[in-house]
Order: C-alpha cells, then sequence, then structure tokens
C-alpha cells in the first residue's frame, strides 16, 4: 500500500426533502451567491422554484447561469467568473448534473484568479484558492458532488480537460433521489457507466497490497451491478435510486484509491471521443472501457481474473486463466449492452475518420503517454479505437 | 435507505514516516498546545522524540499531559481542562490509541466550557463547541482518530460513557502502520475485536434497502478476517498492518452506517464490563458479541444468514437457514478463539456475580432498552451474561 493523504469533507445530506435545506445550508457561506444550472428541466420539475423559495426564505440574494450544457464550456465559465467578480460574489451554488458542478467549479478558481482560467487546467497555474460551492445533485453519474475534480471543454479547438484540488470539493451536496425519478432511461444508464468507469479506473493498479480498497471496490461495482438493472426498469423506485445515487458519490470522492495508484486512460482516450462527437460522456466509456480492457488485459492476468471473478462471479473451474478473464470483460460488455448502452463505436454511431487526430490530441501529439495500469503510446490509443470499432 | 447527513473533515496522513509532519500541521492551527499521550511507551519507541523534534522545529509549544491510561479516566480529563484554561490553549494533540484520543476530544469540550465536563456525558448539556483536536494513532482500534464519539470512564461509580457530535471529529489523523508494529500480540488481537465490531454494530439493522453499505460493511469485515490471522503471524508485515490500520477508521468514521441504524447494544452491555473489570474493550466485545448474536438471531433470521453468507462464505447447501446463521455466529467465535482472545467471561475471568448490577447500570436501573435492532430489557442483558458464560 502507497503511503497517501485523504481528506473529503464535503457534508452530505441525502434524502427526501432535503433539497428544501438549500438556503439554511447556503446562507452560512454567504448571503449573495452565483446559482448555475443547465436548460429549463429544473423549472419543469419543479425544482427551481424550490431553490428559489428556500434561498429567499434565508435571506440568500443570488445571481443566475443558466445554459449550462453537456461537455461544459469555457465560454459559461469565463461568463460565470465576470459575474462574480463584479457583484462581490463569493459562493457559487449549482443546481444539476456533473456539467453544472463542474462549472461552478471552474468558476469558483477563475473568480479569485487574475489571468486565464484556462491555465490551471493546461497546467500553467496551480490552484490556491477558490471560492466555497455548494450542490444540488440531480444526476447520479461523475461524483463531481464531493469530488477534487472539474472537465471543461474548450471550445477553442474542442479541448476536454480537467483540474483536480482539495479546494474545489464542494462544502455540501444535497442529494434527494427523487429529482432523479424523471431523467431519461438513457441518462440513467450512461451515468451508471461512468459511475462504474470511475470504480474500475481505480480497480486497475499496479500497486500491490491493496486488500481493502479492492474489497471496497468490488463492493461498490456489485451494487451497481445489482441495482442498476432495476432502476431501468423502475426509474422511480426509491431506494434502488438510492443506492446507485451513493454509490456514485463513493466511487469518486477518493476513499476507492487511498493508497494506489489508478489508471485513468480510459477516460482520456473517451474525453477525445466526447469533445468531438458530443456523446454522453458515460456512453462514450461504455465502448472505451471494454476495448482498453481487451487491450491491456495480459499485463496483469491475476488482477482481470480477480475483477471476473469477484465482481463478475466468473466460476474459477474455467479451465485457464485467461478465458476467466476474457469472460469477464464480456460480462461488463453484456452489462453495459443490457442497459442500453453502446459498446462499440458503430452502435454509438461515431466514425472511424478521426482516431489519429484524438490519438495526438490525448498524447500531445505523440509525446507523452497515457494510463498509469499500462502507459499508452499514440499508437496503443488508435489500436484501443480500432477495437472499439 | 434512511435519510442522513454525513460529513467527515478529518484529514488522514497515512504511511511510513508520517508521523514527522506533526508538528507542520499543528502549527495550521495553533502555535500552543495540550500534548496527550499514555504511558511511556511512546518514549521507548522513540515516538515521542520524533513528535517533539517536529513541533519544535515548527515552532509548536505545548504542555504535557500523560498518563492516560486503557478506559481513559474523567479525572485526568478534567486535569486536561483545567491547564489549557489556565495556559490559554487551543488545540489539543493526542498521541496514542483511543483512549488517549478520547481524553483529547473530552478535554477539547471541556476547555470551551464553564460547566462540569461530565453535564455532555449524562445529557444535561449539548456539544456547541469545541478545540480543534489533532491525532498521532498507535493502536488500531477505536476508530476515534476519525470518529464523532470519545468514551470516557467516571471513577465515582465507574460509569463509562460517551459523547457523538461532528465537532469532536478531529482536524487531522496521522496514522503509521510502523508505529504499531511492536505492539503485544493480544492488543493487535483485541483492537481487531473492536474494529469488527464497529462494522457488526452497524450491520445489523431493521432498516431496509441498505445494499450499498451491506456490502461495504461486508468488504471491510473480509478484509480484517483476511489480515489479521496473518498479522498475528507477522506484527512486522507492513501491508498487512496497513491494511487493518486503515480498516480501523472505516469501520468508524460514519460512512459504513449512512442511510441506517446501528445496534450498539453489544457495545453498551460490555462498557459495563470494562468498567468494572477493565478487561480490554475489545476483549469484553469478543465475549458478548456472539452472546448477543445468539440470543437475537431469529429476530431478523435473513440478516444472519446473509452475515453467513457473505462474511463467512457459510455454504447456502445447508439444510435449514438456521443452521446457516448458528454457523455463522460459530466461524466469528473461532476466529475471535483463534486470535487469542477470550470468547467466554470464564476464558476472561469474569466472574458471574455482578450481572444484575451492570444489567441496572446499563438499562438505567431497569427503566430503559438497550439496542435499536433488538432492544432489550434488563431481563435480556442478564440472559445475555449467562449466554456468555
Amino acid at each position: 500500500m502507497n503511503n497517501f493523504d485523504f481528506v473529503c469533507p464535503t457534508k452530505i445530506i441525502f434524502g427526501r426533502g432535503t433539497e428544501n435545506r438549500v438556503g439554511e445550508e447556503t446562507k452560512k457561506y454567504s448571503k449573495k451567491v452565483l446559482f448555475v444550472y443547465g436548460s429549463g428541466s429544473i423549472k419543469k420539475t419543479g425544482l427551481y422554484d424550490k431553490v428559489v423559495k428556500s434561498l429567499k426564505g434565508n435571506g440568500v440574494d443570488y445571481i443566475e447561469l443558466s445554459g449550462v450544457k453537456p461537455n461544459p464550456r469555457l465560454s459559461l465559465v469565463y461568463e460565470g467568473i465576470k459575474i462574480c467578480k463584479e457583484n462581490g460574489i463569493d459562493f457559487i451554488l449549482a443546481v444539476g448534473g456533473g456539467s453544472a458542478i463542474d462549472t461552478a467549479k471552474a468558476i469558483a478558481v477563475g473568480a479569485l484568479y487574475d489571468g486565464d482560467v484556462w491555465d490551471f487546467f493546461v497546467g500553467k497555474a496551480e490552484i490556491e484558492r477558490a471560492l466555497p460551492v455548494g450542490v444540488i445533485l440531480t444526476l447520479a453519474a461523475t461524483g463531481s458532488e464531493a469530488s477534487d475534480s472539474a472537465v471543461i471543454t474548450n471550445e477553442d479547438g474542442w479541448y476536454k480537460k480537467g483540474i483536480h484540488s482539495d479546494l474545489i470539493r464542494p462544502q455540501f451536496a444535497i442529494m434527494n433521489p427523487e429529482l432523479l425519478f424523471t431523467l431519461p432511461q438513457y441518462q440513467t444508464a450512461a451515468g451508471a457507466a461512468d459511475i462504474m468507469a470511475h470504480i474500475m479506473e481505480r480497480y486497475f493498479t499496479n500497486v500491490r497490497s491493496v486488500d481493502l480498497t479492492d474489497r471496497l471496490c468490488e463492493a461498490t461495482l456489485k451494487t451497481m451491478i445489482n441495482n442498476v438493472p432495476r432502476l431501468i426498469e423502475n426509474p422511480e423506485d426509491y431506494d434502488v435510486r438510492a443506492e446507485v445515487m451513493w454509490a456514485g458519490t463513493i466511487a469518486h470522492n477518493g476513499l476507492l484509491d487511498t493508497g494506489r495508484i489508478g489508471d485513468w486512460a480510459s477516460h482520456r482516450i473517451e474525453h477525445e471521443l466526447s469533445a468531438i462527437y458530443d456523446i454522453a460522456h458515460g456512453a462514450g466509456l461504455a465502448v472505451i472501457f471494454p476495448a482498453w480492457m481487451k487491450y491491456v488485459y495480459k499485463h496483469d492476468l491475476d488482477r482481470f481474473v480477480q475483477f471476473a471473478v469477484k465482481v463478475w462471479d466468473v466460476d474459477l473451474t474455467f479451465t485457464d486463466r485467461e478465458a476467466i478473464a476474457l469472460e469477464g470483460i464480456k460480462r461488463l460488455e453484456d452489462f453495459f449492452r443490457n442497459i442500453g448502452l453502446p459498446v462499440t463505436l458503430r452502435e454509438a454511431n461515431i466514425p472511424y475518420d478521426r482516431f489519429e487526430e484524438m490519438a495526438d490530441k490525448c498524447t500531445s501529439n505523440g509525446t507523452a503517454t497515457v494510463g498509469q495500469f499500462v502507459k499508452l503510446t499514440k499508437e496503443d490509443i488508435i489500436n484501443i479505437y480500432n477495437l472499439a470499432k
């Protein structure tokens, strides 16, 4: 086990009716906030009215910033930073999924910085300060509600990049599974794939003696495997929705990779897809992760056997270890397909003509490798895109 | 799943050499601290010198309060409070196991209170403020390094009582498994039983639809089952020590009972034992928990079957469910005995003549029940002591 520092101070406020506590929680930090959300869907569901009522009822003033899109854009982040600076705003409230939260986190960093916030995404500046952020979560997927990361897409070149810092972990995350009842089935499924990918990125490690976190990863994956298909059938089953929602936070708050080093190649390879094609990130992961597995499993067959046996209940009486490992990967693919996700580029309607361009971007024009479990070159990444056809 | 609030902001600093960071972490809070520890063992191992060097090197002044005993005493808490008040101390550093940490937490609460700190333990006052506490952990057992609780024994009547508040979670917990290499085998084993008891107290719940936390509890218990026997054999195996140490924190930081209500009767019943007989708390739990299980398993046979199958790998082809449940309890007993712990009062050299007195204390003279999974009366508790003979 490696040495590690771990801190996740986000206060989780989980359950029915908790969205009504947003004003009470927010006013602990500020009475003048930026209220970030996406499209009109929170108006249709009535969530917008509840938030406004709770903020006003607690004397919290707000300026709205709406229009957050999936794969959230840098231009809106700039807009939010400008509003904060011009109005002396010192708290950002995000209501939505990962896109709204990541937008809020990027604004929180940029509002206290004199230069271009994109500097933090390309390694030109380090995060030393950030405004506090609060969250009402409406989609279980990115884990951004308690994570130390945010991913933003720069429309100028369609670069999708991330930042990491404990300073951007939200102060609170309000999570009511009922708010997710009206999600389209495809979004629920793509979110589930994202959650499972967060666990699997951590699971495939070269660090030895990581029993506890292995077991916790397997426990969280099993919870997903048991509950997601039930959720696809019964989107308004509160308890099943709650399991998946809470698993989404645990998957990505950092607990599951204490003492180990995750891989993250699949995320990077997928980011190039969703930056160009605007496919849901989780759906892209359902395509890329199995292809990545098929490409790298021989690097540590034992770990893939463990994955097959402990996560997918593959019977150890199979005659050879490679067959066990491959059966585990197949069950993952079957699982994704059964919940309605694409598992090939063809199924995702993505053409095959820009592999080189994407692999170039992913590896800084072939000068860098991607991933920790196996360090992938530009050629490797092209091979993985080909395996995903 | 129940609604819940969960926050655990303790910064975990885990691994080799981390004790040397204590000064650097402490000075973020204060330059004048109370340094609480137990006997001379930290002087023998050299830890004391390292702490002093790191504090001094970072310009942190300290007053020492040593002499913390197992089942820590209220009198020492009073002494610490007096020192803090007289010297304007605003940070408590505990170096040791749960006893030192709980002493520090109680001092942290009492130092900001004008009345008797025992008021908080008997429900006469509510915790509204506490000084910040930091920890260097030298025993994996109580989970106090990141928990919201502290247990203190009042020598006046030998009452052992606890307090709970997010305000007493430590600011940081420094955890170097190497610091535990010199522990006597019995203390390692008793600590392991305490850790497992923390998980089992949470596992036995009447709340339905708690899949994720069930799986996480099972994962943490399995990690203990796989690693503790190896640790008893090889006390200086760093990786095995690390697994058990980190499991001890996860077991009791509150994550494992998000959305559910734990039982806690066994802890209460055991506290009466260790208050009177000064047996190690974990050893007392190894005696009481199996007896409690035998007494209550019929209340929810399904849950005990799940415990037997998922935690102890009892084969479901046993002919009846009751036999499966009982086999799970037997394997727990065998496990405790195999790591050198008593599993009966006889084995713990505890006489049978004060059951009524202990059951009286535990139930406020028969006026209250104990436990949430099954609400136990004074008579029930006497029965459980008898089952533990």
